[in-house]
């Protein structure tokens, strides 16, 4: 199975790397690559210093030639690849200033978005033989969305909204606003198109009981005890998406997909994935 | 003392915000707010969830008032201050539509900036009393450096370069590529201007005798042992500065300050902290 | 009811009204404006010289306010009312400089989305009272579609798609790719993420048959007869939502309607709509 | 002849496709693509459904290689050349999913182009033998006006201003504020430079009769019956250029044109010209 | 009379200053800022160290608006007055932080254009009473052009064309090109628009003679001697603009001027103008 | 010795370039190209019109490149290198329209880099053995301070300060905030992170005196007579690099060099170095 289903075409990933370069290039350049001859070359491996999971070699590929357009950036594996200690991900072989130069930038997007992934395949592997599937957030580093939820889809995950504009997720203060669950959703129904998906987060077994004849694609509950998940899951009996929320770690994940939920989101797997040590040696 | 010392104009701070914003609003904007009547209000309260160090106030500001220009927000703590859970860091008042559109890009920007400070607090607190700083690396996010760089000095920590161009760094490739450190330092004395501060990686106490002479502005020593550290502490007599790197931890940095190295990098402040989880609640 | 139930955050039209009226001043700005005194003021009411459905009143008060941030643009109707020829709209005041600098920009843009949601408004009408809905197509003007499909909404209508990423459809190409429709919504349900729309466009009803077991949300029926369209209804027993595409025009569509189908989209609501003449004048 | 004399360099042209694409992508790409296998390649040719007079062949191509730096797309015809219903256009061969997530933003620029050069087109056609000549105005679409003024070009007719800054456009708003025509022409001698044109807005004979002693290059009849285009013709005897304007459509243009003045202006050349109905085929 | 006619709206000067600031700003901001308190307010004066041209106040008043949006900006002067050496031109109140952050961008681009305002002044002064009129080139700063021919005219100058897109100007190599002045000129002829003025250049009287029953609205007689000067300006006789070009310095012009031209370049207003010394003084 | 020691990326220059491009083609392009066959090759030279220093070759081939990815630029002579007056600097093939259209930029960017690169030139050799260096300002073209800053290193000069991120620079007003210099250096010592550089202007000996225990790593001194530079050297004996400012001319530098001063700044270098003027001929 390939685990990235959903690559993010270049034109996309581009403008992210260059403005990462010219971030760390600032009005200067590389003022230390005055010191390597213009003729030198240089040729290295990147490898993960731990084992992880790979997301993120369009990135590096893309840093490398753009500082220098003739380098030859060799993949040796693939995004959704798991990736043991050491071993080669990539070859580069290119002008030692451009390389040197473009490294950081290179390792900094690699490095965080092989976190993310391997992250997610942490909880994903959690959660193994439950049929629950392993969700994001909207809690990812501003201007890299894209970039994370893809590392989650390399990580083994599934994608929730992008963003406010591609799904209506109505929460405690839309249905404070419309009155009632039952309100809201009634509205949602009448404002929506016929391809906007409906969810609600619902924080008491009473309100998904409200919520279930307006037949939303999906129900989140909301910091839910591993009982009341069990009875959520009876009582929708399959007419919805159940997805549990809140308070999910690496330690609580597989009881909570044990009660028999669709989809389980995890903040974490954005906001607080530590980066995966990815180096460039020599050789 | 002002944690803070360098603020950033909000013009640098406001491209950043209002990408944000616009990766979040999408094509489409808030499909979900249109359930909120256009006339009603909001008014609630920014905390943080447990206790650490504020920074980023002004980016939720900006978020707020990017949507809505009338909307009123007020601090209640400054940036470089300690939070403790609970507390109210800011109130923010205007449209419920806005407030409600603008809370994740907000709370995103503002979760990281705080959870960068107080990883910095956390190792700035390690070393008290030994007179070692604590300072960030180039292992950044992507697009957000001069915010993180920022929040580090939030945190009580000290900037190390912020990108190519306002330091020559020689490091192992560079001294490769001159045939040795003395090589380097002289001919990066050569090519700096009268204001570039030079600084060179060792690794060997060897290569710390080659480059005193040079008067480098600082030295790093990288993954050196303790004692090698104290020798090189004692070598160096105080004519240059040194900055011990490498595997550095919370458990390990004291032990590291001891030595008398003036100050210790850890990529980890930017590239591994966990966000501080900040909540808006109506108030 | 509210027509428009989706507003656009200003912080989404601004960037284009203001690269409109870049793209009109040019590099020297408005060379005849050196005629009127500088301190000449214009009052004047923008009104449409024939019937239709309004849409872009802000684009018009942002390119008003772009050139003369203290004019007064006082708006006598909203988005998604009607417009009776010759009733003003809007009562704008300011600097005559400025004000007729920004007129052609403010009624190049106000125009094409009135006339958008004009000719929305027509096939609303046209179905009424048949249950069926009007959708629009990605077949919108190149950086405006946004706003063209709020003015879709302003007009009656809903929205389809909008863009490539906020829906699975598969189309004939992506069919024979896969090897049929059946093995197609399999693949599609396998990679979506859980808030991921599913639409399947099919050219016969044994098509249709094959798709309903996978129960997509969608099922276009491209270019269906009358009579087959009647079976296609029959045939999806409500399970799934029916739309009709292809050969709609005002003169077909309520025939169509009258079969039952959901949702009919129609190109031409963004392609092809005569804009809605509006004038300003002195007042 | 070549229709399209003054073509557009694609250094314009590339940030309006690349805009346009970003805008159809979103942040996620095109998800229906993860359905067809990423080495299936695809070869099509695009053709018009209908006939039509071909502009934006560039557009479409570099469409195609923004997504596919290897397709290959082949012109089968230029800018400027008429094109029977179902003749191809242009061949294209490259990546499936490239070729077929960057199908609709290419016939969308396209379409569009082609649409406003064969309106274009009929109005030409209209007026020939009489040595008029037909000419659009500023009522084109916000960001596209340079591509629409060159679908102008293409369609046989020759551009009006392309912005405030390029002429001086004396209207009625700036002859009142002068005190007149004849001020106002005087005033427009003193600011303008040696290139800068002159065209003034008429509504009457004795408006003209004022405007002719200062030379303007143009004078623009706004609104004049056949009869008084007649006389005004007789009046400049040829000292200036005459401009017809004002309630031209394709069934009175020919009258306008034998009335023996130099130019038309037609604005529903950009504002209201249908899309010329352009597929893409497998072939 | 007022010098500068045609002014440029803010929402074209913007862009210059914010990527001004921004420039200097680079990502940390303004690091000697934080030695002054926060809340200490600064105000002075912007006054030339020598007599000169006014030009660029709006430049300077959006640099300090930009970095506080409350400070007090007032103009003592107005573009296109002469300024006495030491005389105040503007008085700047606000938080000291940021204007001295905002001072040198403010100076660097008012002095900028102070100066190319102040050289044209000079050569608009030795050309007094003859009639002829001094104009600019294409020949000026990359990204300051728009800003660069608005100081032409607060100089008294008039400007010659803004970029290759508003005038068709015939050089040597099109003539070249085309086989000739006349073929040159009958080809401009047939693809121009009825607004598109056209000049030609001419190295000769004979190419004179060749242009002028074509009626270009500008003959630019490249590197003339005063006596073949003369003799154009006989041949001419009013029928076109005649443009000196070539060689022409302070000490030159009146006698260039004297021949009876009407027009004279001088590229050396944009590219060589030093800059006019203005400094900031606390008051 | 390479004089261009820190070579610019062109990652760096390419959007300066597009921008200047941009600029120039306006809406329509480059209208008098149409007068130019579209197969015509053009095959030139660009050479000096007087000797000078070299500086930009880049930014003309990025030019050309530009409009005709497949032109041949060929350069003769490398940044940093004398150019006499008439020797080719580069040669160039390509499409005539392309070249021609990008001839005005490529000359206007190189010409005025040139222009730095040579007056630089003539300061550095103005104090040739004398042990002093020559540096700039801040006092750039707003846009091009990088490029220009690249152009002092081409003369032989070296940087000061790319803005107010990259050193403290303590000046009058900030001594006045502080309350005197030694206040100042000591308030920029708690602030500076270890590898921020400090300077201090000083106006008086006195100043210098309590500015030295600081050791600041540059003390400038600011319109200092030839004496007080003299005592100003003895004083310091080396401990700090000394910089002389302000009214520094080629008249006066050698003296001011010969006093012993480690670096003199010259705004001029940048602020009113004219054009070296450089052209393309046809060959």
């Amino acid at each position: 199975m390939n685990h990235a289903a959903f690559p993010l075409p270049p034109l996309l990933i581009e403008p992210v790397v260059r403005a990462a370069l010219a971030e760390d290039l600032g009005r200067a350049g590389d003022v230390t690559a005055a010191l390597i001859p213009a003729e030198t070359r240089f040729s290295g491996v990147l490898a993960a210093r731990r084992d992880g999971r790979v997301a993120g070699l369009d990135c590096a590929r893309l840093a490398f030639e753009a500082l220098d357009p003739s380098a030859r950036f060799e993949a040796q594996a693939g995004d959704g690849d798991d990736a043991a200690r050491g071993v080669a991900l990539a070859r580069i072989e290119g002008s030692a200033r451009a390389v040197l130069s473009a490294e950081r930038t290179a390792l900094n997007l690699m490095g965080r978005l092989c976190g993310v992934a391997t992250l997610t395949r942490a909880y994903v592997r959690a959660v193994e033989g439950t049929g629950a599937r392993i969700t994001d957030t909207r809690k990812t580093t501003p201007g890299l969305r894209a970039l994370e939820k893809y590392a989650v889809r390399c990580g083994g995950g599934i994608n929730h909204r992008f963003g406010l504009d591609d799904a209506i997720l109505i929460k405690d203060n839309h249905v404070a606003a419309c009155g009632g669950v039952a309100e809201a959703l009634s509205r949602a129904r009448e404002v929506a198109g016929h391809l906007t998906p409906i969810e609600v987060e619902v924080d008491t077994l009473a309100q998904l009981e409200a919520a279930l004849p307006y037949r939303p694609q999906v129900v989140m509950l909301d910091n839910f005890g591993l009982e009341d998940l069990r009875r959520a899951v009876a009582m929708a009996a399959g007419q919805v998406v159940l997805e549990a929320s809140g308070g999910v770690s690496l330690e609580t994940v597989r009881a909570i997909a044990e009660t028999g939920v669709d989809v389980i989101s995890v903040g974490a797997l954005t906001h607080s994935a530590p980066v995966l040590d990815i180096g460039l040696d020599a050789a």
